[in-house]
């Protein structure tokens, strides 16, 4: 695809170059992402990071991706701010706040309102989250963060064995990562969830097209050995019926030292999309593993940024203007404290 | 008046060479409006973009316009964080809050609160709106765009003819423009309203005392003939007293294209400050007509731009260095997306 | 202390030197804060400007310091929006949050938690305020002012006397100027307060051990007497149990013109660290000294910004570097309105 203009909106747009790509240009955002360097190839542009639905993490991570290339972000926090409550159309909002903005990033509560709003924009738009449906900067850091922490272990995300772990039904996390795999080659998959919250069948028979291994099970303790990766969720407590609901489910299946030890490989990786739910009921990565050398929860944060960056200078076109916009930074950082 | 380091609190204000000026700034604002350039000639300066009241649209064009001139944007979107709940006064707000920023815009949900602010303030203060009363950069932004649009027809603003529609009572813009069109020459103005909903006779007997001309009709479809503009408007159902009042008015003025066709000249210019209510039962401007030729209202907020870049660089007086500070774009701007 | 990379949690932590130091660094700022220069030492650094606690004046004052450094600011304003809520530790929100900037300001509701967070963060983090707990930056900025009204008055901090005065029990900004003033010498310090809301015990014995003198009363006219500085403050009504405990004690100890003129020396520096409740049943300092020479409460505002920019450019240690890289305001500033 080419990137330049292109609007983000889902993992289904990539083809396995194009991701590749994505990784390039974000390997080379890592002296600006460890404040190494400070670049300002994008002074003077605007984002817009509008987000109709609460969001910390990802909305500041954006919008400091956006700053670390030297650009204005602009935003919205609230959806009772917005227009929409007035009746407005998503065309309307579309085509008068991309008159605002170089670029937008979107978070909506309703599944495939981002879309609409792109085809009513004037500029890029990234998908920031719709409702259950797509997230693709989050997919894109997840198989970043999982081909490095792979690599560093000699291997490779063709020929993995990854498992994913929990509410498979509703987080859109392992439903964008899934489909993102389909382009690499040969991935052996184990879905651990609870019957009820299975990964939607339409991922699994495309996984199977194309040509990777797919396993179902309930059984927290088979499902996990034999894997390079272990990826676990939290629950969606927000997409069911009631809090009563979703109580049959919580802290079921459970990620700590002990089971880590008794039933993974060694090295095995450790990853989660954040946040995790540290409360005792629920507490599905336990705080015990917090100083594993595997645990690549934040790290797994730390390259949103990164690929964040990516995409931004990937659409706008500056790829080229990275490395000789860049200066050496002139406020101490704390030298290690970014790693 | 001299711009350098007033307050902008009404339309009052202005006499016609002071909205003739605003204008020729705004025009020379365009290449940075639009992405052909881009400045830093506000470089290090800060904007308390302070709305105590919700607002995505304004908020964003001024905190947008301030950010193209190079500047920087602080901002509170909250009514709930102010320290107005704890009792303060405007007075120490404003006393406060003027001495962080070089300039201040100001929304606020009680008519003169925002003069009250400025009274105190130290720094010059933009009203963004204060309830019912003004928001005198809407009005600038409306005439700026009649004008633009009726030059393309042959026209000028001096003997135009110009209908408004809808809940022309509580409308502070149509308040705001008809007070502003009190500087020009004359107009012959149509008020198209239910008769509960009519403008205000004070605003018609001023226009009628400055030699303009001026009908009020509830028929829609007489009223709309012979004229170059038609200004359509949203029902302020938030200024009513109940929901169910509001809905007595609500859808009874509309224009879609078998309306326009039938009714209005060839080339009228179609616009509406939004945002407009497209929901079923309102619809007061219908999405038939969004790709017609003379469909005013992107242009219009893309106008307002333009028009508040032109009220901070005469305030902050600088003017005189915009086109010897813009350089060259070097991110991808889509070319065309903007126009 | 050594602030480079420090993080600012309490005012425990500052010997006398070290608010010397800091109070020299904001006399440097003065410049920049005023307005006559402006300084891009921060350009292309960011600041995680985190409330999880609504707050207008403290958010923007900081805000606004880190932007007049030349720094980007990235903000939350809402608690609601936090991973908190979804069952995230404070541990995973610092890690997190703490690799997308170069240093936090943090603001939230439980006593100790920006300690907890800052354990866990890898960036320096100050705290903007937790819970009753502490607020070593307001406590910096009084003092700070105390200062340098007294030197006006050709006195200073060391055996000057003082008077607090009203809810001693619930106000952190109190507690944390009584202990940073621990650090100075034979201060006579009046609590004037309701016997319930008395000044904690513990910082009662605190001053007296290090040798200051202090003395307790519920009569406010004694009590105001001899003083060179008087420091009011607002009934942390927040901090009850109901609005009807409070209200027993409010509107209970004022200062106006009148009372000013009888009970007062000449000269007697007003404080108060702002809101102030202006509500008449409250009103603790009457409008009615507003233009009184010696109403110090908005020049201690102002102070605010450049103690907060002294913190970040040591913390950050830039300081070295200020006055080289300032250069002449370019856009229009009133002159004398910021003075």
């Amino acid at each position: 695809m080419d990137f330049r203009g292109a609007h983000i909106l889902s993992v289904n747009q990539f083809q396995r170059d194009d991701v590749e790509l994505v990784f390039q240009v974000a390997d080379r955002m890592e002296p600006c992402a460890q404040r190494l360097r400070v670049t300002k190839v994008l002074d003077g542009a605007i984002l817009g990071n509008m987000f109709f639905e609460p969001s910390t993490r990802t909305r500041v991570s954006f919008g400091c991706a956006f700053n670390l290339l030297g650009g204005h972000v602009r935003e919205t926090t609230d959806v009772e701010s917005s227009s929409i409550t007035k009746g407005e159309s998503l065309y309307d909002t579309a085509r008068v706040i991309s008159g605002y903005s170089d670029v937008i990033v979107m978070r909506h509560p309703t599944p495939g309102s981002v879309s609409e709003f792109a085809e009513a924009s004037r500029v890029p738009v990234i998908n920031g989250g719709d409702g259950t449906n797509e997230h693709p900067s989050q997919a894109l850091l997840d198989l970043y963060t999982i081909k490095k922490e792979l690599q560093a272990n000699g291997l490779d995300v063709d020929g993995m064995r990854i498992a994913l772990v929990g509410d498979l039904k509703h987080g859109r996390t392992v439903h964008s990562l899934s489909q993102l795999l389909k382009t690499y080659q040969n991935i052996h998959l184990t879905f651990i969830s609870p019957h009820e919250l299975r990964m939607p069948a339409q991922i699994i028979s495309d996984l199977r097209a194309a040509g990777h291994n797919v396993t179902e099970t309930d059984d927290m303790e088979c499902g996990l050995r034999e894997n390079d990766t272990v990826y676990l969720t939290r629950l969606q407590e927000e997409r069911f019926d009631s809090k009563l609901e979703a109580d049959i489910y919580r802290g079921r299946f459970r990620l700590n030292q002990a089971i880590y030890t008794r039933h993974c490989k060694p090295n095995t990786v450790i990853m989660h999309p954040l946040p995790r739910d540290s409360r005792a009921e629920a507490n599905e990565l336990d705080a015990d593993l917090n100083q594993h050398p595997n645990l690549a929860i934040f790290r797994q944060a730390d390259n949103g940024l990164r690929i964040r960056m990516a995409l931004f200078a990937l659409i706008l076109d500056v790829t080229e203007k990275i490395e000789e916009s860049t200066n050496e930074i002139t406020w101490y950082t704390g030298g290690s404290v970014r790693q």
